[in-house]
């Protein structure tokens, strides 16, 4: 047992610690599930404000709000966002830009002839119905539909798949957005 | 709104959505803090265990504990550890290597003559008190102490930096380790 | 500069340092691009392979191919997947559990009547076709088409998104899958 | 193999893919080695700086300098940074504040009375020789010595693990930092 007590010899000259205070600070770096669910609800708030403000302002109003909503909503200032949004197709099926985004969203721009403006649609609400939530660190991946009504009531159905970053100052940022149309057998 | 309507029009042929059960699964690859600190206890038990095991089984018995310890608690198996332990010096300070490790617990190790089995010492209890816990996806970081008392009562406290990975499968493991005693003005 | 000098002083016991060999030992968690296409190819290979095996050895056979590979290319043993393949629609949309997965790939599962087994099409070749790689730690999120031709020489595009999962033994698995038919306007 | 031929019918509705450009964008979150050396050497460069500025422009400008550094080097705006200086002990051993570390670096001030000014020491050089390097998404941890010369010749070597957070932004930031004088058997 000598060394073992060799070992005790050097480190018992440190006797009676006087410690900091034993309250423990976390620093949690991960995203949660309500920070996820507010971000998705976010989504949902802008959609149907670029319509509501579409109907009150026009194009003019709806762009401004549009423009805001990728900025705060979307991570283009940090790097491509997977897009496939629900209306795309053929070589602009992908917008990983965020003229690509702001396109899809309210339309009237030549670089993008086939968009219409899929926020220009008198929305009336917007729900996520969620199947599977991924927790990765600050990364959040989730799968499920997102229901839309129009101004006559009839219901639409999407099937949405969501990233979200969370960044160190509490910020929450979709880098991946990949939405289809139900298939139809 | 010409835009606008032909959007609604192309989604409209969705009508009321038959959805699948709205249970939200969640996969939570995140480490917590009860997982931070039940691994942190279960190092101090890990201790205690190759300290009795040497007193009733000799070395052969702590060797056997610790090898089994090292293989569990720590992430050899993965990579390099980052492992400064609390007395090791020169150029053996830093152990990356399962052997390094295995040496400083528990000595007899002619490759690592200065260690004099740090486990072998009869430490009688252990308990960690943390300042800091960081979570980061599946690593967490604590900074704090660790005190620990020997047959004679001794308390020796030692400045602790861990750093804890979690597996997909729920093992969690020892990235960084490094240990200090405190400083003597 | 007394504090200067004070900290000085108390430093300068050591002199001489006495390091331990300078070569750096990186332990990297992180998938790499590399990984990232390696996996997308496997996924490719392993749909061919099991329309093959049906070809040959008829749905037994193409169904224990599909269980290995399920187990092998996919998370299910770690938590639910995100997967919402392109031929699923209604309840049945998302398939988060390895029998939805199997069922999808092979049919012949009364559990899930409208699956005629994606994997059972007589593929002769399938193509990655990437518009945005993401790294994320240990998770990739990848987003393109992957282009399939069959036995009459039919081509057939999918807008795909994954999410690959690394483990901390390397192997790589999908916990996200997001496929759909192109939109039509 | 009716069932294939079912899933046939239904996906060759698409017929020769047009495709976005495939020009792969790779959005990479990871902290890199480069990234983390170059990091640490902006610490030791800081950390001669502030010395340097004390030489030349007394506290006042050594306490500038050091408020600087550590808004830019350290995380204190986003959490608790995991801090334990070299020469700190008892109750004020961390310093997980950002009056803590300023403390530390340059002393003067009365809430921290045993700080003398680690940063007002006339340093000369400052060398990193790192054992070992983890790379975890966004974190990396590295461990090995830092190496100080002061205006006598007096080498000084530490024992040192850092852990460095990357933003979204490119910015790295430290949030765990654990340094220890070397054990004196």
């Amino acid at each position: 047992m000598l060394s073992g007590a060799l070992g005790l010899g050097l480190l018992s000259q440190a006797v009676t610690p006087v410690l900091a205070a034993p309250t423990v600070q976390v620093f949690d770096i991960n995203i949660t599930e309500p920070q996820v669910l507010t971000a998705q609800n976010g989504w949902c708030k802008a959609l149907l404000q670029i319509s509501s403000d579409y109907a009150s302002g026009g194009i003019t109003k709806a762009k401004a709000t549009a423009a805001h909503v990728i900025d705060q909503a979307y991570a283009f200032q940090f790097g491509p966002v997977a897009f496939k949004p629900t209306l795309t197709t053929g070589k602009q099926t992908f917008r990983t830009t965020r003229a690509g985004a702001l396109a899809y969203f309210v339309g009237n721009d030549s670089s993008f002839p086939l968009d219409t403006g899929f926020a220009l649609t008198p929305w009336r609400t917007c729900k996520v119905v969620n199947q599977v939530i991924q927790l990765n660190g600050a990364l959040a991946i989730t799968m499920g539909n997102v229901i839309l009504s129009d101004a006559t009531g009839n219901l639409t159905s999407v099937d949405k798949t969501w990233g979200f970053m969370k960044e160190p100052d509490g910020s929450v940022r979709i880098i991946l957005h990949h939405s289809s149309l139900p298939f139809k057998p």
